[in-house]
C-alpha cells in the first residue's frame, strides 16, 4: 500500500429521527445561517421541523435558499454576504451535495480575506472556516461527510474544487443522516445518485496501489450492494431499507477511507464528466453514466487486469477459456446492462446537443495537466478520443 | 439497521516513514511525557528516532517505561503524578494496546479531580484530557484509533473499561502506523494479536441488527483476510505486506465503523475473557482463542441463524442436506481448525489451574449486570455454563 493519511472529523448521525440531535449540536453556536435549494424540504416538513428546533434553542437564523443543481460562485457570494454582515456563527445545510457544497465554500470564503473565485482556484489553502452542519436530503455526493465541495464559474462555464482532506476547515462539524428524508426523492434523482455513489466507488478502486486487499473488498461490497439494491430502489422508491443501504453507501463511497486505502484512486472520469457538465448543464450523475463506460472501454484496450477483478467479483463472470480483453469487456457490458436498466442515460447523442466543441471540453478537462487519471495515465489525445466515443 | 454515531477525529498516518510526521504533529505542544513498555522500542532504534525528533524539535521530554501487558493502576497513577507536576502537553505512546490504554487513562486521569480508580468504575465521565499521541508498534487492539482503554485493579483482580465513544477526550489526536516496527513482533505475540483482530471484529457481527449489510460485509472482508493471512504471517514473521494488511485489519477492525453500522455487537466473549485474564494474568488473545469457540458453540445451540451466515460467508460451508445447526457447527470447527493452525491455545486446561473458582469467576463477568451478550443474551447460569467449557 501506498502511504496515507486517514483523517475525519465530521460526527455522524444517521437514522431516524436523528433530527433531534440538532438540539445538543445547536448549543455551541447563536446565529445560524439555513442554506437550501429549491424548496422540497418543505414539502416533507423538514423545514418546519428545523426552524421550530431553532427556535426552541433561542437562536437568531437567516437563510440562503434556490442554490442550484450544479451551485454558482454567485450563490456562495450571497451567503458569504450574509455571514460576514450578520456575523453567523454555524452554516446549516439542508439538502444533497450541491446545498451542502455550497455551505463549504461559504465557509471558508467569509473568512478568507481573498475572494472565493481564487480559493476555487487553489491558489490558496484556507485552513479556517465558519463551522458547518449538514443534514441530508439526498444520497450521492458524500459531501456529508468530507471536505470536498464543486462549484460553477458559469462564466468560465467551468467546474472548481475546493477542500483538503488534511484540514478540518471544510468538513461539517456534525451531519444529521436520516433516511426518512429521501424517500420522496425522485426516480430521475434517484437514478444519478445511484450512478454517482458507484461512480465515486469506481473511481478509487481503479487504482495502482499495491498490497490493498481491504480497500478492493470494501470498495466492492459498495459496487456489488449498489448494483444490487439500484434496480429494485427505482421500482420501489419509498422503500426505507433501500434508501438507508443507499445512504451508508453514498457517505462511505466517499469520506476518505477508500480515498486511503487506495491510493486516492483514478478519477479521470470525473474530470472529464466536470468538464461535460460545466458546459452543457447536466446532472452530475447522467454525464458519469456516459463518459464512465467509455472510459472503461478505452482503458480495458490499454490494461485489461483490473477490469478482469471487476468482472469475476462484481459480476461473476466465468474466466474459462477466454482472454483477459474478453472477459475485461463481458464486464464492462454487465456493467452497461445495469446502467440501462435503471434507466440511466447511454450517450450524448439523447441529448442532441448540436456543434460540439470537443478540443474545448478536452482543454476544459486537462486544465493545463499533461495527464489525468492513475490507473492509466491519459493524456488530451487519450481524453479526445473518450470524448469522441460519447459524442 | 439500528441508529448510530459515528465519530472519530483521530489522525492516522498510514506507511513506511511515517516517523517523520512527528515532527509537524508537535508543533502544538512543548512539554511530552513518552509513555512505552519494557524496551522493545530500544532495540528497533525506534526509541533514538523519536527522542531525535523530540531534541530536533526542541520539545522538553520525560519517560514513563515499563508498562506492563495488562496496564496497572499503579503505572497510570505514576504516568498522572509526572503529568501535573511537570505540566505535560501531550502524551506520546510509543507501543502496543497496553501502552496506549495506559495513555488514555493517564490523559483523563491527569485533569479529573476524581481519583483514576473512580473514573475506571465509570462514576464520572471525563470530557477533557491531556492530548495523546501513539506510534503502534504492535497490531492488535485498535486502541491508535479508538477512545477505548483497559487497565487492571491488581488488588480487586478486575480489569475496568475506560473512554467514550463520542467523547474525544481518550482518542489520540494521531497516531503513526508504520507495519516496518511490527516485523520484530514475537511469534506468541503475533499469534494474540491475530486472534484479538478477528475477536472484535466476531463480537461485532454477532449481533440482531437488521439490514446491515455493509457492516456485515466489511466485517467478514477483516474476518476472511486476517483467516487468510495469518497462517502465512506465523510461518513469515518478517512478511512487510503481510505485516501491513494486518496492520489495517487491526485498526478498522475497533475504530468505530463498524460497531455503527453492527450496533456495537455482542461482546460476551470479551467479557468473560477479562474475568480470566484478571485473575489469571494470560494474554488477552490466549483467552479470547480459547472463550471465542466455547461461547461460539453454546450459542449456536440457541440460534444457530448467523453462524449459519458465518460458516457460509467466512469458510465456503455448503448448505445442502444439511440442518441449520449441522452447518453452524462446521463453521465453528473450521474456525477452531484455523486456531489451532496458528498455535493459538485450545483449553484452559493447557495452563493446569489447580482450584478454579467458576463462581467468582462468573462474578467478576457480570459485574452485577443481569445479563450480558447482543446475539445471545446470557445471565449468571449461562456464563457459568460456558465456562464450565473451557476448564
Amino acid at each position: 500500500m501506498n502511504n496515507f493519511i486517514w483523517y475525519n472529523p465530521t460526527k455522524l448521525y444517521f437514522g431516524k429521527g436523528q433530527i433531534k440531535k440538532l438540539n445538543y449540536e445547536l448549543k455551541n453556536y447563536q446565529k445560524v445561517l439555513l442554506v437550501y435549494g429549491g424548496g422540497s424540504i418543505k414539502k416533507i416538513s423538514l423545514y418546519e421541523d428545523v426552524i421550530e428546533i431553532l427556535k426552541d434553542n433561542e437562536k437568531s437564523f437567516f437563510e440562503l435558499s434556490g442554490v442550484e443543481p450544479n451551485p454558482k460562485i454567485k450563490t456562495v457570494r450571497k451567503g458569504i454576504e450574509i455571514v460576514k454582515t450578520q456575523k453567523i456563527d454555524l452554516i446549516l445545510a439542508i439538502g444533497g451535495g450541491s446545498t451542502i457544497d455550497t455551505a463549504k465554500a461559504i465557509a471558508v470564503g467569509s473568512v478568507s480575506q481573498n475572494d472565493i473565485l481564487d480559493l476555487l482556484k487553489n491558489k490558496y489553502i484556507q485552513k479556517e472556516g465558519i463551522a458547518i452542519g449538514t443534514v441530508l436530503t439526498l444520497s450521492a455526493t458524500g459531501s456529508e461527510m468530507n471536505p470536498r465541495c464543486v462549484i460553477s464559474d458559469d462564466e468560465a462555464k467551468l467546474k472548481l474544487g475546493l477542500g483538503i482532506w488534511e484540514v478540518p476547515a471544510t468538513y461539517p462539524k456534525f451531519s444529521i443522516c436520516d433516511p426518512t428524508y429521501t424517500l420522496t426523492v425522485p426516480k430521475n434523482q434517484t437514478i444519478n445518485g445511484v450512478v454517482d455513489i458507484i461512480s465515486h466507488t469506481l473511481e478509487q478502486y481503479f487504482n495502482r496501489n499495491e498490497n490493498n486487499i481491504i480497500g478492493e473488498r470494501f470498495a466492492e461490497t459498495l459496487i456489488k450492494t449498489m448494483i444490487d439494491i439500484g434496480p429494485k430502489l427505482i421500482n420501489d422508491l419509498q422503500n426505507y431499507q433501500l434508501r438507508e443501504t443507499m445512504m451508508i453507501c453514498g457517505t462511505l463511497a466517499w469520506n476518505g477511507l477508500l480515498r486511503g486505502l487506495n491510493n486516492n484512486g483514478d478519477w479521470a472520469s470525473h474530470q472529464i464528466e466536470h468538464a461535460l457538465s460545466a458546459v452543457y448543464d447536466i446532472a452530475h450523475g447522467e454525464g458519469l453514466a456516459i463518459v464512465i463506460p467509455a472510459w472503461m472501454e478505452y482503458c480495458a484496450e490499454k490494461d485489461p487486469s483490473k477490469f478482469v477483478v471487476f468482472a469475476k467479483n462484481i459480476f461473476n463472470i466465468k474466466l474459462e477459456n477466454k482472454t483477459d480483453q474478453e472477459i475485461a469487456f463481458e464486464g464492462i457490458k454487465a456493467f452497461k446492462m445495469f446502467l440501462k436498466k435503471i434507466g440511466a442515460p447511454q450517450s450524448m447523442k439523447d441529448y442532441k446537443i448540436k456543434n460540439v466543441n470537443i478540443d474545448a471540453l478536452v482543454e476544459k478537462t486537462m486544465l493545463g495537466r499533461k495527464t489525468i487519471g492513475q490507473y492509466i495515465l491519459l493524456d488530451a489525445n487519450d481524453v479526445k478520443k473518450i470524448l469522441n466515443i460519447i459524442f
